[in-house]
C-alpha cells in the first residue's frame, strides 16, 4: 500500500509492506488527519524520516502474536485481550510507552524515556493504508469523526495541568487547527474566554460557536488570569508575556522553532507560571465528540485521497488553513 | 542620622531628616541585613535612587498623622490602630500597595500595580537610622533574629505557588544568602533534599543541618521533581533545565540579569513548569523563626556599624559571603 514517507524534508509516496510488529494491532486506517505538528517535521523542527502522521481513525484487521518477554511490559494487558478487537473501529494514543522506565512507573506514560510516538518518533505514522499500535493504545470509537480525538486531547490537555476557573479571563492566542477546538474545550468551562484570531474563516468558526474574539490590540497587559499561547511563534509568545497579569499563568500548546532570547526577570518579579503542555487524554476527549459539546466537524477545510497526500500537505500548509482529511 | 544612598550604581552615606509620611510609623532601625537584591540594584539591574535595604528589625518611634482619604484605603486600619505601637519591636512587608487597584482587590497586594517597595522602588530603604511603613505592613517580634523574616519569607513563597510533596526528590541550585534559608524550610517538608553549594562555608552549613549536598557532576538529569534555582545565573538555569524531570516544576527564586537565549520547545515537549516566585508571607516565616525550626543564625558573617555601610557591602560582595548585619 502506499504510504507518505517524509525524509530529509521531503515528501513522496512510498510502497510499505504491512507493517508486523509483536504485542500490536494491525489498524486499516479508513481516515487521518494533517497536524500542525506533521508540518513541522516537513520543516525539519525535528528530525524524522518515515510515514508521518498521527490523528487516525481505522479498523483493526489483526492482533499480532508478541512473544512472551515483551507482553509481560504492556500495562493491563489482560483488560484489552479480552476484548476481541478484530474488525473494531479504533483510534489509537500515539505515545508508544516501554511500561518499565521510571517516567512509566510513576504513571507518566506519555512521557516514557523509551518511547516512540506515532508518526513524530522512531514509529511509522497514519498517512498510510495502515499502521500499527499496542492494544493497550487502542480506544473504541462510533464514528469517523473520532479522527479528531487526538487533537481533541491534545486541547484538553492542559486542563489536566491547570484549573481554569469559572471565573478566570482566559486569553487564547491562535485559532488554527489546535486552537480551535482549544477554544470550544475552554468554553465549556464558563470562564470569560478572548480569542485572537488572525484569519476571517477562523473567525467565522468562532463566531458560529459563540465564543468571543478580540482584536489584537484590544489586548490589556497585565489583565489574564490565564493566557493559551497556540501560535508557537515568538510574536505570539511576546503577547502571551505582556498579557498575563502577576501570578497568573502561561500556557505553551506549540512548540518553537529554534531559539528565544527574553528577560526572565519579569517573570521572577510577576511570579508568572509557565507551563508546556503536548498530548492529552482520549477518553474526555471521545466523551466531548461523542455527546457533541465539540464540534469537530465544522474544522474540515478538505479530504484528499491518500494518492493525493503530496497536494494535501500544500493545502494545509496555507495561512489559515483548517483541517485537511486524508482518506487512503 | 546617616543613611546609605544608592544613585547612579554609587554609594555614599548621607544626612536624611527623619521621613514623615501619613497612616504610617516612624522606626527606629536596630539592626538590617544586606540582601542579595541590594548588591543587584548597586549593579543597575534595576534602576533605584534612595536609601537601599529593606530586611530589618526596628522600634515603632511614633505614628504619623494622616488624612481622611488615605486612611481609608489601608484595609483593617482599626485592628492595626487598636495596638499601641509606639516602643513595639517590629519588622515589615516591604511591599506598600495602594490597597485600590485590581491586583490588592484580588487579593495579591505584593503585585499591586502602584506598590512602593521598601528600598527597592520608589520608597527609601532600611540601612538608615530611621524608616517608615503602613501600620498594615508590620509584625510584632520578640527580638533582632527577626531581622531574618523578610529573606525567610521569600523563602517561603514557593511553598505557597508549589506543593513540595514529601516523596519528592527536590534540586536545590545556589546555597548562598537565601539558598540556606530555601535548603532548610525544604528540608522540613521531609523531601529527598540535595544541594549543589559551590563554596566551602556554605556546605559547612548546610552539614551542620545535616543538609545533604551533591556535586554538581553527579546531578542525573530528567530526574528531579522539584528544582529550585537560587543562583540567578545563566549557568543555573541550564542546570535546572536539564534537571527536572519531565512534567517536573522548575522554580526561579532570583532574577536574572540581561536576556537568556533558550529553544523552548524541550518544555512544551516534557511539560515543564517554570515558576516565578518572589517575596513571601511574614507570618509562617515568624513561627518558624521563633520555634527554632529554622536557625538563621548561623547564616550571620559579619555585623558593621551603619557608619561602615560602604565596607560592609564590599563584603557582602565577596563570593560566597553570607549574611552581612548593619547596626545604626
Amino acid at each position: 500500500m502506499q504510504s507518505l514517507w517524509l525524509e530529509n524534508q521531503s515528501l513522496s509516496l512510498r510502497d510499505i509492506p504491512k507493517p508486523h510488529k509483536p504485542v500490536e494491532a494491525l489498524i486499516r486506517v479508513r481516515l487521518s488527519g494533517i497536524c500542525g505538528t506533521d508540518l513541522e517535521l516537513l520543516r525539519g523542527y525535528y528530525p524524522f524520516t518515515g510515514v508521518l502522521g498521527h490523528e487516525f481513525v481505522g479498523e483493526v484487521v489483526s492482533v499480532l502474536e508478541s512473544d512472551g518477554s515483551l507482553r509481560r511490559k504492556v500495562q493491563s494487558q489482560e483488560t484489552f485481550n479480552s476484548i476481541d478487537w478484530v474488525g473494531k473501529r479504533v483510534v489509537g494514543e500515539i505515545n508508544v510507552a516501554c511500561g518499565v522506565c521510571e517516567q512509566c512507573q510513576h504513571g507518566h506514560p506519555t512521557h516514557c524515556e523509551q518511547r516512540s510516538v506515532l508518526g513524530i518518533a522512531n514509529r511509522d505514522g497514519v498517512h498510510a493504508g495502515y499502521t500499527t499500535l499496542p492494544l493497550a493504545n487502542l480506544h473504541l470509537v462510533p464514528d469517523e469523526a473520532a479522527v479528531f480525538t487526538e487533537p481533541l486531547a491534545a486541547a484538553l490537555e492542559f486542563q489536566e495541568q491547570v484549573h481554569i476557573q469559572p471565573t478566570d479571563r482566559v486569553l487564547l492566542i491562535g485559532a488554527g487547527r489546535l486552537g480551535q477546538l482549544i477554544a470550544q474545550t475552554l468554553a465549556l468551562t464558563g470562564c470569560d474566554l478572548r480569542v485572537v484570531a488572525r484569519h476571517a474563516p477562523q473567525q467565522a468558526l468562532l463566531e458560529s460557536r459563540e465564543i468571543r474574539l478580540i482584536p489584537q490590540e484590544a489586548v490589556l497587559p497585565r489583565r489574564w488570569d490565564v493566557v493559551v499561547e497556540a501560535t508557537g511563534s515568538s510574536s505570539g509568545f511576546e503577547m502571551a508575556r505582556r498579557a498575563v497579569r502577576p501570578r497568573g499563568t502561561v500556557v505553551l500548546k506549540s512548540t518553537y522553532r529554534g531559539e528565544m532570547t527574553l528577560n526572565w526577570s519579569p517573570f521572577v518579579v510577576d511570579e508568572i507560571t509557565i507551563i508546556g503542555s503536548r498530548c492529552g487524554p482520549f477518553a474526555p476527549a471521545l466523551r466531548l465528540l461523542e455527546s457533541g459539546q465539540v464540534d469537530s466537524s465544522i474544522l474540515i477545510a478538505g479530504q484528499y485521497p491518500l494518492a493525493h497526500a503530496l497536494e494535501a500537505m500544500a493545502a494545509a500548509q496555507q495561512p489559515g488553513m483548517l483541517k485537511v482529511l486524508l482518506k487512503p
